[in-house]
């Protein structure tokens, strides 16, 4: 009766086979349908085409289609700051009630003054105490709560929109694409790597062991018979500029065949993805929509210069785009 | 037409499904054939299917399916010494002609007459000195070609077999199982990330990115036009013992609900797994078959009490496994 069965299985399951073949001669659906028409939209859909097709002479297997993604500025918008730096200063006024001395101590006396200009003032030195004093004495999974409800919550000072609704809707579809075609897609950025693993999954269906990020020491303890990790004020790593190959290497162990940046800070990956064997793609998202994002240069001169030398993609968010975040859909 | 054949297909997928739960019902292979029946096998068997049945109160979505393995004398064997100390030796023989100090030099001078155990008497000192001497210096790709080459050809002084044939056969069925069961495997080991994952996917089904270990530190540098990455002789993260937890977080950014290992440096990892909410998973391998492998306690003490302890899985190799290595299938 089974032997019968699983014939009589095979058949319709070969009718299927043919039927669905056919069904696929449809024209299929548009899979990047807020990119316009036009170079950067057809060299990625060239691209994967010809890395996911069998015995062609590009083909790639899908364990390799490895494409890695920087976060600020290329996944979401980074202006007027960092958005990881409006989450550090709004933790420093919920935290201040225990921090009476901050009144009267740099960089924080500024900040709780509201003159966040002043308080960055000491550039590096400043930001580092800004970001130790608010992301560094807790356990893991407190500062993972505290990311997750500030992130739920917390609004962009210029279109109040909330931070994860600032995400890049045509980014977002390319996400989905390359993953549809067998590639799997991480996160390279210079920003904290357990501030984005809390949202990345259902933002951009990024897991979390698919993040790479800047990070802080962390120790394991036991405290009242459990086990926890704390989070240390020690810099471990900065994930950023020659750094990002270096953090590649670290987490995912092989080289991207696609990467995608929009600073000099992922200059550097784009040399390291291009400079491996066989068909690479470098893309930067150029900030041109002044109108509808932001429009600058700035932190990108060198990037854009050598991307236009060696024929990377440039995204020209206003030409290229339809619609920047997924509410204008 | 394409509407019709659409519908047809559904109908028919139908029937397809239908069919397929009435083929279901023989009886299954066992997923686990070089498991004796026993209370470690039918743990697992339990485990597994606690967690993936829908709607169970222990059921896991396959995203948090992580499950982590250590390496040394869980997933291979590990006597009479850690088998990257004998590549580490190898690479000191083949390195001596172009280090003519080193015969006046310990721990080199010994090594190279011959006398490990003089070699090693410096301890962790001696050891760092060799492991720096073998494993830095050069760029990551032709670290990885080294590792390659030898771990090809080189052999077992007891057994003269390869050393990816002294993987353990019921691990390798385990880390199938688990993840024809939706599980995402993973290695966390003390032992060298990049001497792992060169070979770990052929031999074990787990890609360089899903292997955390011990690591030195990189940089990167554009040597005549070529950006590389030049692995540098200094330590950057020790995955054991404390470290495990550190780098399940580090690379993870998610608790497993199972893990396996077999000595105390795997108590902090195993610790920290059954500390999250929900079913977990722990396993000691316990190395107790002086015939067909090596039986010892020692370095496994603390992690044997707690076990015994806390109830977690202990895996006595001499009557839980049927076969040790593949050959003996």
């Amino acid at each position: 009766m089974i032997q019968k069965t699983k014939s009589l299985l095979a058949v319709l399951l070969g009718i299927v086979w043919v039927l669905s073949a056919t069904v696929a001669v449809a024209p299929a659906a548009d899979p990047l349908p807020s990119w316009n028409e036009g170079n950067a939209k057809q060299s990625i859909l060239a691209f994967v085409k010809k890395v996911t097709t069998p015995n062609a002479p590009a083909f790639v297997p899908p364990e390799k289609r490895i494409a890695t993604f920087d976060n600020d500025g290329t996944l979401w918008a980074e202006k007027p700051m960092y958005f990881q730096l409006f989450f550090a200063l709004d933790r420093v006024k919920a935290l201040a009630p225990q921090h009476p001395e901050w009144k009267d101590k740099e960089p924080f006396a500024s900040l709780l003054k509201g003159d966040v200009k002043q308080a960055m003032a000491g550039g590096m030195k400043s930001i580092l105490e800004i970001v130790m004093a608010t992301h560094a004495g807790m356990t893991t999974t407190q500062f993972e709560k505290i990311v997750k409800d500030w992130i739920a919550t917390a609004r962009h000072p210029q279109t109040k929109r909330l931070y994860i609704e600032m995400v890049y809707q045509p980014m977002l579809e390319l996400l989905a694409f390359l993953r549809a075609n067998g590639f799997k897609t991480f996160i390279v950025s210079g920003g904290g790597i357990e501030f984005m693993r809390p949202w990345t999954e259902a933002v951009y269906g990024i897991p979390p062991e698919q993040v790479v990020g800047s990070s802080i020491k962390t120790k394991f303890e036991i405290r009242d018979a459990v086990p926890v990790l704390v989070r240390l004020p020690k810099i471990d790593f900065i994930d950023d500029k020659e750094g990002k190959p270096v953090g590649i290497n670290a987490h995912i162990g092989r080289r991207p065949i696609a990467a995608f940046g929009n600073s000099d800070g992922d200059l550097q990956m784009l040399q390291w993805t291009t400079a491996g064997q066989g068909l690479r793609l470098a893309l930067l998202v150029h900030h041109t929509d002044a109108k509808r994002e932001f429009a600058y240069d700035k932190g990108a001169e060198n990037a854009l210069k050598e991307a236009d030398a060696k024929n990377w993609i440039i995204v020209n968010m206003k030409d290229d785009w339809k619609v920047i975040y997924p509410s204008e859909k």
